[in-house]
């Protein structure tokens, strides 16, 4: 079954809001099985809205439709929606009990607006709203359905999960699975390289890639009668995707970098300590988004000036002096520093020139040196990074806690 | 002039992410006097994108394009742009040099993807992306105008605003002027209570509230025929609003917080440090996003552990046993102690129960104390945050920004 999602209101197409209903519905119909070519929003117009009915069931048999069920003269969607198929409209004694209801809690009468809301297509089934006025409802007519929900996502995901999930399952022809793998240190363009004859060859499963801030996704979708049967298909293409992309693979499933780096210190009970100078902070901020990191994560210093670094994590002067704030030499010596004074297993260190100002013909904005102290061993990485200052210090994060991913995982191997 | 957004790409229709790039293009054709009558989503597929063409052109003579420009070869928007409009496609020298020297940068090869992206129908108008690599581009054949931007939100934006919009310029037929004022510490509700008669009552301009993260935003908007005479209409009202919501309101226009508090630290030479606990670094780290901020932030310090709280800060080891490390006296010590090691101006601190876990009845999830010393006085501020701990954090970071603001506000107009 192909269905559309038609999402009503000017408001939507004055940019006021975003369209939140589109994106929570189509992941649902594609949980479901139900394919979505395409979304459509309209305005709050009795032409512009038939014509927009007229075109989505020449090219779906289901339509979605959100928003439009308002009190007010501009809220059209059940009233076109009828005229659509030709239906007479009815006041449903029921709902319009329900809104009564509402208005007597609150101790305010009822408009002449909000009786309009329980004026429904002959006909139709009618969907409970327990958290607004406006009930839902449906209009079948032959093989087409017309699913009209309220605007407000706090109104339409509840009715959508408790009447037409149900409602939808007679349509459904089997389930769709997806996996996603995630990637970090190879771009989407490299990543999709890998694997082009899966991405071009297969159809079910797909593989399809996606490039995510500073990561790579690539999403295995098979389409089966049981989810057991699409799990069966995903996990040849899987193993074969492992073998192709290995260790640039950090995850699957949605989980992030941080959490998968804050889980691994943790497990493996390792302390660290950081010293940042361009990230400002970034870099501890961003690893104690994992909850349980507070056990290991011992200390941070945001070190900016010449002189914090020396004074709090032991730089040398002389080294600061020979190679400057920016450099390989610093960045070890930071990483030390901390793990040193913090007295930790892991130090990890930033420093570099996240722009705008301050870049040079040698050392140029976006360059990064992320220094790595491990139980008594220092390798520094060199990172060349493009964009502004907020993309600098972003990716930045990203690979020094791609760095720690590598070792702690070359460490739990040899140890 | 007439548009339609159609965003391409079968993510948006699984729903994996949301459509943004149509809410922000609404709102600033919306703002430029251009009528969006449709928005529309289509899968990476050659025949419905072609389709999707052809009827956006039907009932549009502006059709923007977002997405599909990227490497792989399901990135279609550009190859189907001129198949509609009967146009070859060549290699842009220039947009190829442009993608080969950001890879020469990354120490990458290029690959056949990445090339593809700078392949351009025959006349096009190309648009540079300084953000990216896929370069936008605009298609004119008689009174239609195609114009295909990429898709992630980082690149389109600037793009749109840097070559697009003076290019809209010649389209718009008078001008729709916004201003935006923002206002912190204020919910949006409470903010539009204040404001409610003005809200309701105002045609032109109108006045429209949003929440917006941990701010509130008001959006005065006026049509006239020239920037100065919609410019007019704003003024008044504009006053109106500065005179009942007041000292709450903290910028007009796009500006963040975090650069509002770094520009009035930076031009009163107020040196600062900061000592965070729950928080972890991103305090510093959002501070640290005014570019100009090395001359006065000298230090940070991240103490999990109370040993680090006493090394690092010297909060007294019997003040974390009396109150323990949330506390109104830790908080107010950590503030000092950071100024005091760390030689500044200011010192501000967090302590807290960021969650999920850790919470107590006494002390629950949520509840933070902000310290703040400012020569040599010391405040602290309690606050009791709802949310998951990523929102208890981030919720935090712009108080602590907000307790800053009107500290040195308030020091200005004393000094």
């Amino acid at each position: 079954m192909k269905a559309e999602i038609l999402a009503v209101g000017t408001e939507i197409l004055l940019g006021d809001i975003v369209n939140t209903n589109a994106h929570y519905l189509s992941q649902r119909l594609a949980n479901l099985g139900i394919s979505v070519y395409y979304q459509t929003v309209v305005g709050d117009n009795e032409e512009r809205l038939l014509k927009a009915y007229d075109l989505a069931f020449k090219r779906a048999d289901l339509v979605i439709a959100t928003g439009g069920l308002g009190p007010t003269k501009d809220d059209l969607t059940k009233e076109i929606g009828a005229k659509y198929f030709g239906k007479d409209m009815y006041l449903h004694e029921e709902s319009y009990k329900h809104i009564k209801e509402l208005f007597d809690k609150l101790n305010r009468p009822i408009s002449e607006g909000n009786k309009k809301q329980a004026i429904i297509p002959e006909g139709a089934l009618i969907l409970p709203n327990p958290n607004g006025t406006a009930p839902g409802c449906i209009i079948e007519e032959g093989n087409k359905v017309l699913v009209m929900l309220p605007g407000p996502p706090k109104e339409m995901e509840p009715m959508f999960e408790a009447s037409v999930v149900p409602y939808l399952d007679k349509f459904s022809d089997g389930v769709i699975v997806s996996k996603v793998v995630r990637v970090v240190g190879l771009g989407e363009s490299a990543m999709a390289e890998k694997v082009l004859d899966l991405i071009e060859n297969q159809t079910n499963p797909t593989v399809a890639p996606y490039a995510k801030d500073n990561e790579s996704i690539l999403r295995i979708t098979a389409k089966a009668n049981t989810i057991k049967d699409a799990e069966a298909l995903i996990t040849p293409i899987e193993e074969e995707i492992r073998k192709r992309i290995g260790e640039d693979i950090y995850a699957e499933g949605e989980i992030s970098l941080s959490e998968v780096v804050g889980e691994m210190l943790v497990r493996n009970n390792l302390t660290i300590g950081t010293a940042e100078s361009c990230t400002g902070g970034l870099l501890s901020g961003t690893l104690i988004n994992y909850p349980g990191i507070s056990s290991v994560f011992l200390e941070g210093a945001v070190t900016y000036s010449n002189e914090a670094k020396i004074k709090r994590l032991g730089v040398k002067a002389e080294t600061l002096e020979s190679f400057g704030a920016v450099s390989e030499e610093t960045a070890a010596e930071m990483a030390e520093g901390i793990a040193r004074t913090a007295g930790t297993d892991i130090g990890i260190s930033v420093t570099g020139v996240a722009g705008p100002g301050g870049g040079t013909l040698e050392k140029p904005v976006g360059l990064i040196y992320i220094g790595l102290y491990f139980k008594g061993k220092v390798k520094v990485k060199k990172l060349n990074c493009n964009g502004d200052r907020q993309k600098v210090r972003n990716r930045t994060v990203v690979a020094a806690l791609d760095l720690l991913r590598r070792e702690i995982s070359n460490y739990i191997k040899n140890n």
